[in-house]
């Protein structure tokens, strides 16, 4: 199933060339008005698979607003260097194997269609096109066989990240810089996470193509690791790692990222908001 | 006002040695079952601050258990080195100003009474005690003349802390890292966040003794400065940073962080889940 939130977090399930509005169905199992994200947080995801499509009301996909399947996460936990291409093109010494995961702010998911807002003019922002996995039942010390039981779904993502001097947390949590969506992938429909292409354009142009089987912590490998760190719960993000190929933006770059089974996500780029970094309000203070 | 949060979520204001039971006030002003964390992020506080005490139930307040006064925010915006005394202790060449703010799990989140625990038996972690900001009202992009009417209170905090190769979001955000309360002081009881007295004991021992008066960057600019990267929102904590005096916990070690006008919080420590650094999973993987 290929869920959706759109116009105004309305739940919805694509089918073909369509966006079936679910929410009849949720509000004759209890849950009137229930969000995507409040499926998955209630962990009702396997309830809504079974719910018919016949007879809902149906639009083109065309027609309506899609919007990020989650927008307000308990948490984003991140890999940060999960591909060895990667960590070569970026010259690091250490990998996810060192600096475990690292955190990104709810408060920076954006939607399909929406723009990054570049914070600074003279300092460097780039792409980094992820899988995420969507967490669907609480996990703490799972072990790498039980890890993807706790997954609910997938859903593409983009990392943006400034090179500043920041802590990593920061500079990856921007307002704008965790693009999500489109569709909430649930998990049966994507039998091995770690043997998927994904690729991503800026301007139409190929900047990544990799498989998540070059990934130095697989998928089940960073849920387990992860919730040896922290308790992850229903609705919590995690971000996979990007591949090579990452690359600055300018205002009005288009990005788009692809995954395999997954979908396909496009967001813009803006640098209306920018500053000189020397302008940050830390200077003034 | 001193809101707090007890015995399994109910709501409740200090009253010299007495815990009133705000329950029936909350239902009143139509928020039956409101926690405080409830009342924060739907900015009733300024409500809450009018509502009588008189016939309302009271409890001493040995006889209840106090938890978290928030337990599940948006986020929690951290400062990392932010008191010049411990920037010179670690001997670190950069300080708040260049490494701005990280983010810490709200998974972590512990209340008064309960246990850190420890999870490496070979590499340090310490305790860092903090004032903790409670935003109560969005805030982006806010002027340091503005900043602290984003404010809904103040409460004490440990940032805890492990020495290991991670990235520092993760190194502050293992399960139990951040024990926070008692009480939610309203941010009119505090005239001035910028001059309190803050000390924390272990085992009875003063560790740190100093004023925030000596923060690098003042909670009215930590505030304009994280709002400029992203948005605040009513029940964000904001973790000011620690002054000199950080030190190592074991199992067993009992702690007390005092901060003038906002309280007296007390945790335990426990190695009960401790491990060798070597056996974390991903070196199982």
């Amino acid at each position: 199933m290929k869920l959706v939130s759109f116009d105004g977090g309305r739940l919805g399930s694509v089918d073909g060339d369509e966006v079936v509005d679910l929410g009849q169905r949720a509000a004759a199992a209890g849950h009137p008005g229930a969000t995507l994200e409040d499926l998955v947080r209630g962990e009702l995801l396997d309830d809504a698979r079974r719910w018919s499509l016949a007879g809902l009301p149906r639009r083109p996909i065309g027609a309506v607003r899609l919007e990020a399947p989650l927008c307000r996460p308990g948490k984003i936990v991140a890999a940060p260097v999960n591909y060895r291409a990667h960590q070569d093109e970026m010259e690091w010494p250490t990998s996810v194997e060192d600096l475990g995961v690292f955190l990104k702010a709810p408060s920076s998911i954006i939607g399909p269609g929406d723009e990054i807002s570049l914070p600074y003019l003279d300092v460097r922002t780039d792409q980094e096109g992820e899988l995420a996995v969507v967490i669907g039942r609480r996990a703490r010390d799972v072990t790498l066989q039980a890890a993807l039981d706790h997954v609910a779904g997938y859903t593409c993502l983009l990392d943006i990240t400034t090179r500043s001097t920041e802590d990593r947390s920061m500079r990856k949590s921007f307002d704008t810089f965790t693009p999500l969506g489109p569709c909430l992938v649930t998990a049966d429909e994507v039998a091995d996470p770690d043997r998927l292409r994904l690729r991503c354009w800026v301007n139409g142009r190929l900047r990544q193509d990799a498989s998540t089987a070059q990934m130095i912590f697989s998928v089940p490998l960073l849920i387990a690791y992860a919730s040896s760190v922290l308790t992850l719960q229903a609705g919590d993000i995690l971000a996979t790692g990007t591949p090579a190929g990452v690359g600055p933006l300018s205002g009005g770059d288009e990005i788009c990222v692809e995954i395999e089974r997954v979908g396909r996500l496009e967001v813009g780029v803006s640098a209306e908001r920018a500053t000189a970094y020397a302008e940050r309000p830390r200077v003034a203070g």
